[in-house]
Order: C-alpha cells, then sequence, then structure tokens
C-alpha cells in the first residue's frame, strides 16, 4: 500500500516533467514514512547530463539531512536506474530502491546491470520493482508518442531516457 | 604528453582534496586542448553522494558549455571511475576517459566493470588507464596511511572511494 502511493508521487513528479518538455520520469525519497526528497528529470532545462529525477532527489534528500548517508530511505523511481543513477544510489547507502517501468535499453536494475544487487561493492540496495509499471511506462510511451507527431525523431523507438540520440 | 600534461593538473586536484581532508581524487574536463572544468571529491564537504570528482567536473563542464552533451571532451580523472561516474560520464557522451589508478573495489572501467565501452549503451568512451598510476595511487595510499594512524579506521584497507564504511 505504501508503495502504491508513494510511486504515484513519484508519477505526479514524471507528469510535471513532461509538462515541462522533459522525458517523464519522476522520484521521491521517502524516510520513516515521510517524503524527504522529490524530484523530476531535468536533464534539457538545466543543461546537466546527471539532472535526472533520482539522483537530483537523492542529492535534495542528503541536503534535507545534512549527511551523504541515507541509510534509511527508500527511492521511489517511474523507470528502472540506469547505471549513473544505480550507482548513486549504492554510493549513497539507500536502503531500498522501488520503480516502475523496465528500462531494456539502459536499465542497471535487471534489464542490462544488477548495480544495486552486487555483493562486490559495499552496499546492497533492496529492490522492488513493476510498481504501478503500467501507469510509469503509459506516461512514457505518451510522451515520445507525442514528439514523434510533432518532431518527427530520427528513431523510432529512442531510449526512456533519451529523446535526443 | 598532452595525456601527462592534464593528468598532473588532475593531481593536483586530488592533492586539494587531501588538503581538506576528503579522500584524494581529481579530475579535469578538456576540450580542444583547453581546461574547461575540474574539481576534486568533496562528499564530506558537501553532504552530497554524488560529489565524487569526475561528476563534479563532468557538471561543471556542462554548465561553462551551456549544454549536457560533452561529445567533444576528455575527462582526465586519478582514479577509475566508480558506476556512477562512469555512467554520467556515458550519458554526458564523453569522447574520451583517461584515468590514473585502477580501484579493484569499486572501479567500473576495468576492474568491477566496462561501463565506458557497453556496446548495449548508447555511447561509448574511448578509455586509455594507467597514466601517472604510480603518483595517483601513492595520493591514496599515503591519504589512507596518515588517516589510519591518526583515527584508527575501523577496517585496515578501506575501499579507495569510501573510507568511512
Amino acid at each position: 500500500m505504501e508503495d502504491l502511493r508513494f510511486m504515484g508521487l513519484a508519477l505526479r513528479e514524471a507528469r510535471a516533467a513532461a509538462a515541462l518538455g522533459e522525458v517523464p520520469v519522476g522520484a521521491v525519497v521517502v524516510v520513516g514514512g515521510e517524503v524527504v526528497a522529490s524530484a523530476h528529470n531535468r536533464r534539457e532545462l538545466d543543461g546537466d547530463p546527471t539532472a535526472h529525477a533520482e539522483l537530483l532527489a537523492v542529492r535534495r534528500a542528503a541536503e534535507a539531512r545534512g549527511h551523504w548517508r541515507l541509510h534509511d530511505a527508500t527511492v521511489y523511481i517511474t523507470l528502472e536506474p540506469c547505471p549513473m543513477c544505480a550507482g548513486a544510489m549504492v554510493n549513497a547507502r539507500v536502503a531500498r530502491v522501488v520503480f516502475g517501468a523496465f528500462d531494456p535499453k539502459a536499465g542497471a536494475s535487471g534489464s542490462l546491470y544488477r548495480l544495486l544487487e552486487d555483493r562486490r561493492l559495499n552496499h546492497r540496495c533492496e529492490v522492488r520493482s513493476g510498481v504501478l509499471e503500467g501507469l510509469c511506462a503509459a506516461e512514457l510511451t505518451r510522451f515520445f508518442r507525442a514528439l514523434r507527431q510533432g518532431k518527427g525523431l530520427p528513431k523510432p523507438r529512442p531510449s526512456a531516457r533519451d529523446r535526443e540520440d
């Protein structure tokens, strides 16, 4: 139940990204049942290659809590994290990661890699996938369909993370 | 020759980190023979789990250039990038990555993963490793030795990236 509720909030962030013309991915960070940070993808707006939803949310959560270590946090993301974001969550010692849709082209928590659960690294995150998967994926599908119809993307199926290549 | 010179600048950044009590890792971003950004590890100072030298340098370079895409950039780092940082450089479309010392516990460019050269991802970076390796590694060794002698770390050989766990 809690997971559904917080994924709903992440989905709201994803929709806020779409409204700004950004690939719709959203994230919230929860500690003790409270949202301590939320963010959506802002790569184009900020011109920042690291401005993915969950990386921004993790940075904001660390800032809010005054320490880089988020060992009691759960991060909710509408899309499977890429290697950068999965690595950031391992670095931040995030306890648990819950995501919605899978990203077969860049996902690092089941699709291409399993970075969050690699026993060779000095931290592992508990992972739950597929929460509100249909709704999370539908946001992306709707966004890319509108983009193709409006602008004519060069590739028929761009990576969920990357509408420009 | 160019690689040695720029790695020397990255090493100077690493020393600046050590002087501040941070794990000595430094990075510079070079475009067309000019340094466009440089940074050192600031995780403890900023309380930011993503404040690794090369991630900060990549963000600063994107800011300086006004775009997230750094397709003509070379990133010099004194230590092999972790998964987060390797992922960030792939996301930023960095052309080339040159690093000094290997990180057997968390390295994502040869040690544990080869993220920079994964053909499944939508970008690959050219990689050169081991430039000024001895000097880069010596900075880390010196730092951790001093830390052990001064504070008594719980583990005899902490990961190069992680002096607290």
